[in-house]
């Protein structure tokens, strides 16, 4: 093997998928392991690092110790967050180069290829980011943050739930298809929700938008304010560019029916994977 | 000692305070122990609730083994929770009788002695009762339920800086009073109250009212939303009655001034505090 290999990482909350390519960008091996949300477990993420760089190293048949080898470029959920970014650099990995950037951004470099152009990740979590001037919007997390996302959906659909059983709020189709999810009624779903965690929420995100596509006026209200948020941050993502915009993440192209037509217009199909992003990431790196 | 003891036990987040009385509600002894929370921490609150009882007994120089002729009323906060209130009441006490009621209703009984009234307790949390109609608004918990609440101020505020910080939103006196008192900025904020638990939020509170009563035109928006759904909930506290509104609870007084002025018309002074309002209880359920 002449030149450097690269290991494009794409480490979420999940998974982290790492890819092993040649300076061309060539598949060479892939590898999968454990969660990699460098904000929400900073002693986890780098074991699934290495342990997916080590799966496609194998998947390669190459030896573990070319492990030194590498220049990896990695794409982290939490790595927006600026310590966790700077403290995740000064880790003391085992490759030869380890680049540092965020989930984000590598799935924007992925979907443009080398065209300029910006993503919205609507999942879960939401979160823009756009090459043309690489800003980033959102992101921040939940409850706060994330607005648009599945986990705000949910919030706030159980808030509206709650505030109609106590007739302050119209009560609609939206609290019996909660109800009937949650198995709960009345201040059984806010005993339900105590402590419920961003994905929790996020499991009501489905149903608020059926209650939207169906009509129900307070879901319609909740789904367009997200989509409403979620343009915004488009119009400042694109700018005066004419760089495309990339709906990524479980809920991207659902809520994009609510979107503004404008926004609408400038929607394409992403070329490519973050992992691949995370490879042409590690390559722009090295060479720069 | 002749006829039956009544304890009154006012159970909160932060302490069980017990109130020692005679059948004509006479004070014969106090005792105050750990938090009560019923719904917050089930092992700890009967713990509580004894041991206040233990305490005020001996500062009534009664033996300890008096605590089975009690007639115990207890408002707890988390009874509000139907499965929490039932789960309580099964519980093995050691007292004659023990009856379970809210924290809130308690407090309305104290409020309003022997008239009917209502009562909204707005502090880190919000919640109202009526003695009209016996009925009960808000109260769900953070982060779904309790606006005009302290967690919820603070919630909001943190929401609408994190937006001016994406220039999705005005950036106002109220993002700068926030990171001068969260000692962070940007992202940093949103990494500052990643996990904070609803007093947290509610530690901003007092900053949101500050930037509100200056003009500042975010913070304002913020609580008079607020302060409208508290309006809603005393308009339906107190029906077509004539009884009176008492706003308690360390925000209460202070958001009197952004409520509807209808409302603030009928606001009057409390007679008694929330331990008198137990002893009441404990009388009321033991003759019913």
């Amino acid at each position: 093997m002449s030149g450097p290999m690269f290991l494009g990482i794409d480490g979420g909350g999940s998974k982290c998928k790492a890819r092993l390519a040649n300076g061309n960008g060539k598949l060479l091996g892939e590898g999968v392991a454990g969660p990699a949300n460098v904000f929400q477990d900073q002693l986890q993420a780098p074991r699934s690092i290495v342990e997916s760089a080590q799966r496609a190293l194998a998947s390669a048949h190459l030896p573990d110790t070319d492990i030194k080898k590498l220049v990896v470029g990695a794409g982290l959920a939490g790595a927006n967050i600026p310590r966790v970014a700077r403290e995740t650099e000064e880790w003391d990995h085992p490759f030869a180069k380890f680049y540092v950037g965020t989930d984000i951004h590598i799935a924007c470099l992925a979907a443009h290829g080398a065209a300029d152009g910006a993503v919205i990740v609507a999942g879960t979590g939401s979160v823009g980011y756009s090459t043309i001037n690489e800003i980033s919007y959102g992101g921040h997390g939940f409850p706060f943050g994330d607005k648009g996302s599945g986990a705000w959906l949910g919030l706030e659909a159980v808030k509206a739930v709650l505030q109609a059983d106590d007739s302050l709020a119209p009560e609609t189709a939206l609290s019996r298809a909660s109800e009937s999810q949650l198995a709960a009624s009345g201040l059984g779903i806010a005993d339900a929700m105590v402590g419920a965690s961003s994905r929790d929420y996020g499991a009501l995100a489905p149903l608020v938008l059926e209650c939207a596509q169906r009509g129900d006026p307070v879901a319609l209200e909740i789904v367009r304010e997200g989509a409403a948020y979620l343009s915004d941050m488009a119009e400042k993502l694109l700018g005066t560019s004419e760089g495309g915009l990339c709906l990524l993440g479980g809920l991207g192209e659902r809520l994009q029916a609510w979107m503004r037509p404008e926004i609408v217009a400038r929607v394409v199909p992403a070329l490519g994977q973050p992992d691949e992003g995370a490879v042409r990431f590690a390559i722009q790196c090295y060479d720069g």
